[in-house]
């Protein structure tokens, strides 16, 4: 935050934005502050920095499936503690940069593993989010140093693969049934391009099967898999940045266009498989990681659809071990976009990680710098 | 380009080395210019800064297959035009830098999508192309900020195994005969080693076969598999480059006989698919990389059988999603030896990215130095 | 070494710690230097710069099978011979640093390649030891350059996996059985938990399976598989460290401990597989590349849970091709906490990579920087 921000005192203050005075008064009373920096972490999935988007977006995991709502806050809890406990950066804690990926182990191991509610699931998830923030460290440093851009949600992606894979073949694994390995083939002549709930539903009316693969693409984030999901998790954007709320809903529509116009798998499209990497990569690019114009909105949305591309590829990719995509196509389509910050820079104005806050406060940044 | 070098006007610049006439004479003419660039950006896929390198390997592909050719020039018209839209460097524009990546983009999917002169493949090719270029200004910055060394093709690589992969499971996504996902086996022992056009075809006689191999290992750079094209193609390099001529030769002869002397499947050696990474491999660290001595021509052929053994590692580890092995062989093989260029300081002299002209200048400019 | 440890001239400097007196004495006479530098590179696969250490570890291969421990030694031989050729830095030739790879080349071409004492199979493991000195200067420029932290093995890993994924279609691949393509599946539930020799052998006592599981854990790492191995490279490393005989145990109980708590196959567990990547991982985090402390003796056990965790993943990931997992684990595990060396300045004292001696000498630097 810029000295000059820092001055206006509004009421909305405690809510809006990076909500700046909520966390100055949590930050005397360590259990309030401590639980504040989680739910921030939880916002900071979709670089909300802001409790209320994390509460919300908790709000539609517990509602969708309450053992996926406690493994995403199991999850969130843990790596934020080991990183208060290992002594990392105490501004970037505070700001939930050490729970984004911890939150995001726990709903991924409560949707894979089985049966809910199982104590050895549970001490996975521990174990996983634990480590995640380890390796959100080690990644930190490898892409701070080397390139000056952070590694995104590589940490949760490394970290929950490499538990699933192991678990593929160890007696308390704890696999359940989403997870099937099966041969890579030709299978597009085959493919039911019908957007429908499952493979046994009828297909719906084109709108309403548009709504949800929109909506459950904004969800499927955090692995929740419905319509009221996408809207609780669309009003916790709001509180933080109507930019990036409008943002989401075009790189929902957009990752659901590339899956049609390619002919995916209808089911997996209306699902909002194919959504929920490219409206976060969306509002990255165009709002968070550059300043918003008409450039950088056609710009995140090229970006959108690039993603979706690398979910099929990835997904793809990992069929022989039965592994979901997770957010590797996120990581790798925004930090594509994010690279062209020296190439392209008449056309955009980079933001660097240090100074990223809100979509809004940026573009009064840039109006402020130029006047 | 030095300034020594620019004082000199031979009538052969119009031609010879990176033509410097010709560049000066069509820039103050638009469309004749990006024409120019396009073609210069055929040329680089072999190092080969000048337009009539690219103009023989075009019409290599032409005369091969007309659709592989037109996929090939929409690919490179696309990711130029793409570059210059997205603002990018200038410079590198006009020495062929963003338009590398494009051609193979459009060589590749004019391949292995089926089938020819279909609309669907075409805006595929499209697709893909704009996005190499996107991918590569990416790549650039990452490999040039932490390492100095350009990305090579890898943007090619990535933009057409993404769509490839995606492709697999998609109603349109249009995949060819030549993708056949296969699952891994030790079949060493059952692989025939004869050196033969295909499986029902009689082996030739041996000097026929080698000159088969080395010839299509040219070719097959850009997707063309007959001697016709080899021979354009070479013709296209000498233009260019006497000594890349002659390491092409060397390296496409290196990587088969790597290929023999692993016992690798005789018909994909006869056709040119261990030639094809190695000898742009060997070109590029024997004089292209590193000014031309014995000790580097010895590197370079090195480098070509390292490159080789890229190639067969890299099929097998695609092989089952039926991915071809593209040009990730050279990526990787010329990387590696390219890194060497501060772990052997006193044997190799380096050629700056920024510094690279042609082999023949880098001599003349190592001579002028010491003398 | 720093100017104060190098006046101290005990007795003991013939053969503990790095052995000082020893390399000054050789370093007169070409040859013996040469094979002292050769024994240096088989210690520093343990980050022991020590001959003794070196001499003890072929010791141990020798007596498991010659075979094995001639592979391990013209693979030492090949790649040092091969960096002096290459005129690579004389510093760290003579620390080994150019020996480590060989010689796991050598040890595991030996050991996956059949029949023993092949000519073909000798060749193949002198082009690939030659080749991973190419590979270990490159990525050393690649790691140093951009992160400051050594490459680890992974020069080995990826010239031993790049060569046997190729094998498998190669008529003179020399493939043994050991190497079985299996398409991946959840086994979980069918796998057999007791610790045992092999799948027809009965299930020992526990006391004896776990000294099995431990002390083949030190000696797998050099693919021998005996309780003999473990103890004398285990007494190789006394030599040069007790800090590291005694992270080197433990290490290795974590990643049998790992191995145990998620039900991996027994028999594996047993034969030490789970715990070769983890005991090196130990003892390099705590002590070598962190001044031992009680913390940095938890972060070395929580690095060995960590690469346990890599273990099965990446014998998992590489299954469908047969291939395994090598020392990959431990590279990946091991640059994951060494890269914390920024991240928690204030609880872990980092050893550069250009001043790392033993772990005891780190120490005793550590109190004279702070007394």
């Amino acid at each position: 935050m810029t000295a000059g921000t820092a001055t206006t005192h509004h009421a909305l203050d405690w809510v809006n934005g990076t909500a700046p005075r909520l966390q100055e008064r949590v930050r005397r009373i360590p259990p309030l502050a401590f639980v504040e920096n989680c739910l921030r972490g939880v916002g900071q999935v979709m670089f909300m920095n802001n409790p209320l988007t994390g509460l919300f977006v908790l709000l539609a995991a517990w509602t969708f499936d309450p053992w996926i709502g406690f493994g995403g806050t199991v999850g969130v809890v843990v790596s934020t503690l080991v990183a208060l406990l290992m002594g990392f950066d105490r501004g970037a804690i505070h700001a939930g940069l050490y729970g984004f990926n911890g939150v995001l182990c726990g709903l991924a191991l409560a949707t894979f593993l089985a049966p809910p509610w199982d104590g050895v699931a549970t001490v996975w998830i521990v174990a996983v989010s634990a480590g995640s923030s380890i390796a959100m460290a080690a990644l930190a440093a490898l892409f701070g140093g080397a390139w000056g851009v952070p590694p995104f949600t590589l940490a949760f992606n490394i970290s929950v693969l490499l538990f699933l894979i192991t678990a593929l073949h160890a007696v308390r694994g704890r696999v359940g049934e989403l997870i099937v390995p099966t041969p890579p083939a030709v299978t597009g002549p085959t493919v039911s391009e019908a957007l429908r709930e499952s493979a046994t539903s009828a297909a719906g009316t084109d709108l309403a099967a548009v709504v949800n693969a929109v909506l459950r693409g904004i969800s499927q984030l955090f692995f929740v898999n419905s319509i009221l999901g996408g809207i609780l998790i669309l009003v916790g954007i709001l509180f933080c940045s109507r930019i990036a709320f409008g943002f989401a809903l075009v790189g929902s529509a957009v990752g659901m266009g590339v899956g049609m116009a390619l002919g995916a798998d209808g089911t997996a499209i209306y699902n909002g498989l194919w959504g929920f990497n490219s409206f976060d990569a969306c509002l990255a690019i165009a709002g968070v990681f550059y300043v918003l114009t008409w450039r950088s909105a056609l710009l995140g949305i090229a970006c959108a659809a690039y993603t979706a591309l690398l979910f099929g590829a990835i997904a793809s990719f990992l069929g022989p071990w039965g592994l979901p995509a997770m957010t590797l196509p996120f990581c790798f389509g925004v930090l594509t976009f994010v690279m062209l910050k020296d190439a392209s820079p008449r056309l955009f104005t980079f933001v660097p990680p240090g100074e990223i806050e809100t979509p809004e406060a940026h573009l009064r940044r840039a109006r402020t710098v130029s006047a």
